[in-house]
């Protein structure tokens, strides 16, 4: 099914291709190859501006990579992820063609981690070492990304800025009403009761916090690294009037004090590095309750692999996104029981594609801003990750465990699906 | 919360314990209170016959277990497992009040197994040893528990011989019906369409097999290595008609040729041993085709904790429960997506407490055929399990996968859930 590949120059093309006959020509064209083998040989084409191009010999090109210069094909080499994403964001690269159908090609060619060249597993291994999640290092890391200014997020997320995968009950439905889902799923998931005590860690601008305080009756306390998030989120509990019920602390999740009967994470571990997982279940045993459960929610992998050396020098210093192999390491050392995990890859593709959508609806307003190159580094992630969703090499667990005797969840995951459960628990928000 | 304890004598037992005062008595009473410490101080009254007695302080003792001499205080102190079974067995140990719930109240209060005796972890690794499941092993250690007899299993089995967890939608259901929802439950987190080719690794007595044949128009394979059930499975086969879309095969798992574009697996990696997780893997990697999927079905544990040396040594040699995270050993290295992971261990309870039910319906015959000592051997391991399943000890597992490839499943798993989709696969299953 992989489509055999020969270099070959189209006709079209012949006499361009004939002014820069010669060695140098044969020596781009033998570049582009390398390139295109260590892609896994994708169904899509490779340009050297005014130069040759490798093309799928047996499908039709789902995109063409245009590069610019031998500089970028060299970089293409080294190091692919970086060299694609720096010269995409500056340029030297264009796509002719859909962007994240191109990428989800790319994503279904991707080679096991062995294959890839000893020097993008040096930066890989320089750049895991250099942002590590320590105290210190996991501070400076989310600054790096969180605190890029609530304005940017405000620009194309939903409006209560809610920064992970949504729910969607139907494709149809708005961003907005599946980040509402997502919520509500949650707090069904955990099957939360008026009065219980709930802890977020990494409540992000504090959306699920005050829904769970709004429609649930729980008392909860966040816990943020970000101060801009931070800040945010205390504004909207006053806002709200809901001040007196939840309370947003900026602090690691290592010091987090207090009892509480659930615990709930969504889109934070991808910042707490695997080996502190078992830290993190040490954390976790300390402050839950006899009876308690708890709801983990991360961007997962079939295997242990980094993300890519791009993303962690563009966008998130530090990230980690693990196999559910060893999220068990958090809950394994500390007898937590899994009751459920589920796994919500295309809802994650959905919701980015939301945000892509915005995104590219203000993109003007962010390259005034930002710059230009700053709107393609976040183009390029954003697209990047639907297709990572799309193609499966990205999961999105949403995981759900609890201490032996916690014994209070329904026999079935039925009530989760039905009206029935949906009013009972609109009843109770309303006592 | 655990009820703290005092070595004591009943004031109603004073009479009796002064026959035998001395240091015989108070010997016999340290061993006891060894026993007790070495159990976790259960709510539990351990008495010697016409000797001392220990109970718990603060609370009031679920049950008592009566021992009948010194050389089982002995054999209980040695191997608490072994030594609390086989005494079961042959009558020199006697439960007043509910065996169930005094079960439940061991499970409850199980040490962590570094706490075992050495003796214990020996005797362990000696059986883990004896009895590995190479293809010769597996054959042995199956013959020793499948090959009963069908007739035996026929006493006290639902009447298709469903010899797993079955899925009681609601707590009333009968075994029948709750064995005929699992295997519809199944199906349909499969989402098998008519035509398609699946494999029922450990496929028992056939139910499975021909239910997904008969109901969801597939074919299907199963393998066993019980001789005895593969004769049955070809039998109901051709009562049924459906020996043209059904076959059994008596070989191994690691022999499976074909391809198949589904793998089922209902409780039968309790035999496969962690130690063969891996090639499990390769073998299903092999045979599955490029959009295929599977579920596996097993007893599984919070943490890595074999089965008592008794269960291996009277009821399933060879047998082991994995934690999730071994389970992955299977799923990881072949790049397999998890999409689903339930816990079902209330169900499990449930179905054995029917299995008892109806075992102690029938006593009478199974002891005049296998003698008294079997038909206790065999209450012990069903109250036991259920106790370990309502007391968290014990895990029930279902396990959907999938290859990257897969993506016919719907986004949500509310389809699982509504009369409707029942509906739908019942108008296929028509066709």
């Amino acid at each position: 099914m992989v489509p055999k590949f020969t270099a070959h120059q189209q006709p079209a093309e012949a006499g361009l291709a004939a002014v820069s006959q010669g060695n140098s020509s044969r020596f781009d064209h033998w570049l582009l190859e390398k390139i295109y083998q260590a892609a896994g040989r994708p169904a899509i084409r490779l340009a050297l501006s005014n130069g040759p191009q490798v093309s799928p010999q047996n499908t039709r090109p789902v995109a063409t990579v245009n590069i610019r210069n031998r500089r970028t094909l060299f970089a293409l080499l080294l190091d692919p992820d970086s060299g694609f994403g720096d010269a995409y964001s500056d340029g030297r690269i264009t796509i002719e063609g859909d962007l994240v159908a191109a990428l989800e090609e790319f994503h279904r060619t991707t080679p096991p981690l062995e294959s890839q060249s000893w020097y993008s597993r040096a930066v890989s291994h320089c750049l895991s070492l250099a942002q590590r999640n320590s105290l210190r290092g996991a501070h400076s890391n989310i600054h790096r990304h969180y605190d890029l200014s609530n304005d940017f997020f405000r620009l194309w997320l939903d409006s209560q800025l809610i920064y992970s995968c949504a729910y969607f009950p139907s494709v149809a439905m708005s961003l907005e009403d599946a980040q509402a889902a997502k919520m509500d799923y949650i707090c069904r998931k955990l099957n939360l009761q008026p009065g219980e005590r709930v802890v977020d860690v990494g409540s992000g601008w504090g959306a699920l916090v005050l829904h769970m305080a709004r429609h649930y009756g729980v008392t909860a306390r966040g816990f943020s690294i970000s101060h801009e998030q931070i800040v945010w989120a205390r504004r909207r509990a006053r806002e709200l009037g809901l001040d007196h019920r939840v309370e947003f602390v900026e602090d690691d999740y290592r010091n987090i004090s207090g009892k509480y009967d659930a615990f709930v994470s969504v889109g934070m571990l991808e910042h707490v590095g695997a080996e502190h997982y078992a830290e993190m279940g040490r954390v976790i045993d300390r402050f839950l309750e006899r009876g308690g459960r708890g709801l983990l929610q991360c961007i997962g992998r079939n295997q242990p692999r980094p993300f890519s050396n791009w993303v962690h020098r563009r966008i998130f210093p530090g990230a980690y996104a693990p196999s559910l192999r060893q999220v068990m390491d958090i809950f394994e050392p500390r007898d937590f029981s899994i009751l459920d995990v589920e796994n919500l890859r295309l809802h994650y593709a959905r919701t980015l594609e939301c945000w892509l959508e915005r995104f590219e609806a203000v993109e003007g307003v962010i390259s005034a801003r930002f710059g230009p190159e700053f709107v393609n580094t976040w183009r390029l992630y954003l697209a990047g990750s639907i297709a990572g969703f799309r193609a499966g090499t990205l999961q999105l667990f949403q995981v759900v465990f609890a201490r032996g005797e916690y014994l209070r969840l329904p026999a079935t995951r039925a009530y989760l699906y039905t009206d029935e459960a949906k009013e009972e628990h609109a009843a109770v928000a309303a006592v």
